[in-house]
């Protein structure tokens, strides 16, 4: 399948590799083409500068926003939860009509230091934001919930006996997510109804974190155990 | 130990009936122990009124907020997350200073009818409102990431393979709510750190709610797998 991705950091690196790998068609978009190739020093976070990435995987398409949504038949918002509402208007509503937008951000604030609040929560979320930006689009929330390398591969993890959410307003959209989560190897997912239930799993964030500092790795998830 | 509970629902009931079964000299306070008496209805989850309960529970003390933290050596706040302060308040600097303050509650809000939201969260919690209304008392928020039931008996659920969170400013009144939570049967518990993360466990229950409707039972909770 066709593939646009929007996010050029560590989440849209690894989903665009894992779904390449998998033989899709994935071209990825950023704000700024020539500047992200030009930076040459790693991110705040240790990881290489975005152009060593490219050079390991050529077969990926990269160019700007609008070009990744006029790309793919899928997309999937994996841009920092600041940058998204940006990336869907710079994407272009013709761009992403009618397409599942799989969203996988948060709204982390990192603007009071660690660890990081909410810009948007409780009677909002990131994932209606997005759905309010681009109504046509058929957003589904998830993976927002676990680090990269275990949304791409939950089976590294207790065998993959950990659990996913989606919620979405469109029911076909969200058995087209869930295929996608199922090629990844999760097996427990729940679908927690429409996308308004993105406040639920965003919310989860401020929990995640601390569990993140306190198990010292972000290789953890959590199982529904019912 | 000598125990004191606030808030006569079912979580007050549940914690004060597996405390007093567990050998603690129990006592449990509420704002209007006159008018919670008199109270011939069932409540809106089809609970039966406090004075059914109580009859059966001879053994356990009852009265209001104060004295029922005056009987306490230890303290839980089992109150509906609206009553949380207004208890505090009521109960007097007095008799609460320098106790372990076990807070169960969650600041969910109605009013928007369901799934709630919470009324206090991101930037603050409603375990570090009561830890600032109560500055002498030793606050460790717990248990508010399930149903009363599972509180009490987590082994009822998957043998008791899943997670309890603890958080509080001081780590001896965390050791003792820990007794308390083993002696309950809880096998896995994370000490999240200060009280500040107190807003990790509340802005689950946004999630927790949705997983509730979801599964159609309270009966869940979440094992932490890493």
């Amino acid at each position: 399948m066709k593939i646009g991705i929007f996010g050029t950091g560590p989440v849209g690196q690894t989903l665009a590799a894992k779904l390449a790998s998998l033989g899709h068609d994935v071209f990825i978009g950023t704000r700024d083409p020539a500047a992200t190739l030009k930076r040459n020093d790693n991110d705040s976070f240790g990881n290489p500068p975005f152009r060593v990435w490219k050079e390991k995987h050529g077969s990926i398409g990269f160019d700007g926003f609008a070009e990744a949504a006029r790309h793919g038949e899928l997309l999937i918002n994996a841009t920092n939860g600041n940058g998204a509402l940006a990336a869907i208007d710079a994407a272009g509503a013709d761009a992403v009509d009618g397409k599942v937008l799989i969203d996988v951000s948060n709204p982390l604030d990192f603007s009071r230091g660690m660890p990081p609040s909410l810009s948007v929560c409780n009677t909002d979320s990131l994932g209606e934001q997005i759905q309010r930006a681009a109504p046509r689009a058929r957003v589904v929330k998830t993976l927002n919930t676990v680090n990269a390398h275990l949304m791409v591969d939950p089976g590294q993890l207790a065998g993959g006996d950990h659990t996913m959410f989606v919620c979405g307003n469109d029911a076909a959209a969200k058995a087209e997510a869930k295929a996608l989560l199922e090629g990844f190897g999760w097996r427990d997912i729940v679908d927690l109804g429409d996308i308004a239930n993105a406040r639920g799993t965003e919310m989860y964030l401020p929990l995640w974190v601390r569990l993140w500092m306190a198990t010292q790795s972000p290789m953890f998830s959590i199982k529904l155990v019912r």
